[in-house]
């Protein structure tokens, strides 16, 4: 239905593995290189050349590289000189700029906006609507909900650029903005629209504007089984490589 | 000028109504009803396909209804196995996912993002950039305004989703967040940038993070006026039923 | 690589200056008039009809103008009717609706969306996702940054559309809301998710829900050099007119 190869585009110089699927309306760009039985949706263009493309004549597109088993869904932009891991996962007008290296398994969401220059580590989640500005650093499993916003100049306009810090597993809830330079620890769950200007230990939940420690998020009651559903991955497995053998076993096996 | 046939795709299983009028590089996809008298902007895709279809060699889209009169604006995104009512209009890159029910006369502004699996009755207008979760139950003539989030998980990541339950009349304020379960009653009115994580009773503002009762809405003193400006039907009629009429009278006839 | 001319369409009453590079899958609709050396990206439109088009039989385009020297990034959307200077430029998905007047060397990141009925002075830089409502004023050298939202209704739903006005050189941070009829003094600076109703004066830096001023921007201290940072137009000249010569003599110059 989706995939009638009706105003496709794809460069001479683009390498796409077996069983490669491109929407109508998409164009592959110069030095693309995408893995096995990834599937490309409509209206998408991947490579997408950076700024010097428009000013020098001899403009070479840097390479751009998705992962096996990808899905990028419509009208999603991704620009050249990207390096994206395996079984990545779209929403729809996803933005991301040059010179991101993205793990594998991420998802990210709708209308979210990577300005480039930043790191995700594996299976991290961004919903809908998340803006990462550059020099951004995120571990692995962190998941970031919409309108969360990560900043990188402490006196805008300035010339400085310091993105925040992010360790394993940590939670930023819709609405939250990280400024510039700020570490948070592993674990940390940030609440919805706090401003975060700290840096935030291990474990602790921050909540507010400025935001500001509460709690040890294993402190936390859930009104659903009166006890804390931190640390989340004992109490979470949908698409986690610990699925089936629970997080004890599989960190035993995969990080001691 | 925008209605010129190029590179517009209908599926042989889509069913347009009378005067239908479809936009440039826009695909209408297998099993999309369109009622009289709807345009379609250039861009758009209506009906696109539920994740089964990346999984399923068997799959057939769902029906997706979108009423007579509507307007969709360009770049739209409307999955299959929504319906939606008469006189419908959008903004641009509107991305609507599937099983949305949505009653007659909606607006939906320009980048909201409706993940799906809620409802809206009638007469609502959400503008720019709303976001509204799944498992959300919204009434009639609730306005919404922009990046505004309806959440659904309130132990983030979980496997419980719950939305928002919004009751006819009531106004949501920029930049505010709905948590999830929570509860807003009639004719009530969400601050600015308000973090809304208890019920509200009717007719009450609310506002800051968290957010707290802080008046009655009829207690309210327009500067313009000298006198409230709440309840609102009372003093806004553009594009609302008891135009002309007034509100009373047309409670009167229809509500009573 | 982006410059095809594949399923490109120009209006035979647009008028394009010399040199000009229109990408592919991108419309310029009637009355468009584009500036020499301009370069409109792949799946733009620029020309977009207003709202008389879907229902007046003799519809004319009004006039758009988009000044020499610009660079419109892809699937942006113009609306007929506004005037945009020299050396304009956008990110991807920007939306710009009709009557809006802006000056030169503006530019307007990602997503963001420009409801019409506006004006930008000179220079003035909107990054990602900033939402300008109608009958907003905003003058030169003023720097706004994501998620922040220009509102215009004092009691929503009215008739009443009364924007912000924002003077010479102010900065408004990340995810903040300006409410209606607010003013904005010169080199104000407006914290990070600041809610802005009432006026502020220059100098002045203002956070908070509601914001409140804290402290004149020239007495903030940088952790970096130990002195302030504002005014900033001392201390950052990338991109802007008093590049090489310093603010002083170029305000001496053409201010004075």
């Amino acid at each position: 239905m989706k995939f009638n190869n009706w105003n496709v585009h794809i460069s001479p110089t683009a390498i796409l593995g077996k069983n490669v699927k491109i929407g109508d309306d998409t164009s592959i760009l110069d030095n693309v290189v995408i893995g096995d039985n990834a599937i490309i949706c409509n209206n998408c263009i991947i490579g997408e050349p950076i700024s010097d493309y428009y000013e020098d004549p001899k403009y070479t597109n840097p390479k751009t590289i998705i992962g096996s088993g990808s899905l990028i869904r419509s009208h999603t932009i991704i620009y050249s000189g990207s390096t994206i891991g395996n079984h990545f996962s779209t929403g729809h007008r996803v933005t991301i700029r040059e010179n991101m290296k993205i793990g594998n398994h991420c998802r990210i969401g709708t209308l979210s906006d990577l300005q480039g220059f930043s790191e995700l580590g594996d299976y991290c989640w961004l919903h809908s609507n998340v803006h990462i500005g550059q020099q951004s650093k995120i571990g692995n499993f962190v998941f970031i909900y919409p309108y969360t916003v990560f900043t990188n100049d402490p006196h805008p306009p300035s010339n400085i650029c310091i993105g925040p810090t992010v360790d394993d597993y940590t939670q930023i809830a819709v609405g939250a903005i990280l400024l510039p330079r700020v570490k948070l620890g592993k674990h940390v769950l940030v609440g919805a629209q706090a401003v975060v200007g700290k840096d935030v230990a291990d474990y602790q939940l921050v909540v507010g504007n400025p935001a500001k420690p509460i709690k040890d998020v294993r402190d936390l009651i859930s009104r659903e089984t009166g006890k804390s559903h931190y640390p989340w991955p004992y109490n979470f497995e949908r698409g986690m490589p610990w699925k089936d053998i629970g997080f004890d076993k599989w960190e035993n096996i995969h990080h001691k």
